[in-house]
């Protein structure tokens, strides 16, 4: 499965760690660790993962590898910047939100948009008129990842 | 200037009414309306702006007009279904959100990540570690096209 | 309907030539013009509409109106470069190629590709093992809007 | 470096044999093969890649993997059909092209376009006014992958 860790290109020594954590245990469990590809908590998640003999793809903002981390299996410049949240998304079965910005809360928002699962790690709130956004929470790297594969695999609507 | 409304392609009798007139406000000031072209707030909005004579530009998700408005005055297929939220903010030089769901959160989201001002008439509240987006803030459809023409003017860094 | 005129951002006073009458009769048949929005075969097809009263949409490499021509209704930034290629594609029913060079050619194939009708007027011949790519061809502006408007017609499978 | 193998979804036997042996070498080489992830060209190159050792990635049209071929490290589903060329090429330093048809005429172009090292074997030959695009020619795999490798070389202005 392909697991998205997305947050800000810097990030708190706490999220650094929760990061790191998540990457470690996605790639521990077999799965490809999907990111924008940069610094921060990007770099931390494809740090865990990749040190534990995992697969880290970054999708990047620009028109070569230039400020992407040192962590990846396959880095893919895309140069349309930003807009490579989206693909970033579309990428993922699921979506790890760790922290992050305002691109994060873009990715957050077009993951739900599409009906891709987010779980969220001391991130963004949303609410409209009381309403609150589907977000999935966690409080562990373990338990954030548990709960990204289990919400993708029950939408999973093909055989690989 | 262009100005973008944003919102969902379902809405209720007050955002309609919201978005109808803000459309209309943006026309009789001579902006154009930028929008994801389909119905609801995008709707209502071009409706107000098309009846007043205004420009309205639609950026349609799908392959052709098929479930556009009749208010456009260029309907634009893309192709690239809700991933053609990037192009509507890329294409704005400030943005109205009127209501909306998920795809108007993703767009809202991407304009403050690449710097262009939003206005929200309720619609979303978002907060991360008890910090809220910089959302601008309007209780009238001139209000917030007042806003949106004030900070986008603010930003621009080129003559036309 | 919607016809796109693509070429180079500088070229001959012959493609120049072609490209305003080309324009000027897409204006008077009241089909809106889509463009790369810049200079060369496109700012003189824009001048040719636009001076003739039609509706010109220029689909903008940058993240502004810098260096586009002044005759469009509507100039819409996307920030992804030669990449926006693909959307003037995208927004256009048939498309007509005046000259040009890769940019032109990558327009020209994509078009193809998804299978919307190109009209060449002056531009390249591609052919692999012998098999020729299947582009219309015309020698005059007025034939080659008459070409490009038949051929997108006997596609269209919506009613406006 | 990465090494983009572009091509039809379906080809003929020698086409197959190239496109093979070509993503061998390029696994052989340590390169990573960057393809559509599709059939045909693509699905051989990454056969002959993915079973030499090699990391392959598939930038995908769908929204899934559906009709993805077996041999990708990375399958990374788009949701833009077509318009994905555009991706395969920004991932790619260097693009080699076995046969194929409009897509593959519209991913050698955009790469022409922006830069990127073309190599042809067996596939488009394209001129204006009788100028000849500028594509580099190769008659085997090997020879392929050797002046694809130097010329995106000679080009790279960054550091790893």
């Amino acid at each position: 499965m392909r697991i998205g860790v997305i947050g800000g290109s810097s990030c708190s020594g706490a999220d650094a760690a929760l990061a790191r954590e998540t990457g470690r245990v996605i790639a521990l469990q077999k799965h490809i660790l999907i990111s924008g590809g940069m610094g921060g908590v990007m770099e931390e998640a494809c740090k865990g993962a990749f040190e534990s003999g995992g697969i880290t793809v970054g999708i990047l903002p620009g028109e070569d590898e230039k400020g992407s981390n040192k962590y990846l299996t396959a880095a893919l410049p895309t140069g349309i910047g930003a807009a490579r949240n989206i693909f970033v998304v579309k990428a993922s079965d699921a979506l790890i939100a760790i922290g992050g910005w305002y691109g994060t809360l873009s990715e957050m928002a077009f993951a739900l948009n599409i009906g891709r699962p987010v779980v969220g790690l001391n991130t963004w709130k949303c609410s409209i008129n009381g309403r609150d956004a589907e977000l999935i929470t966690a409080v562990s790297a373990a338990e954030a990842v548990e709960k990204a594969v289990k919400a993708a695999s029950a939408l999973r609507r093909y055989d690989l």
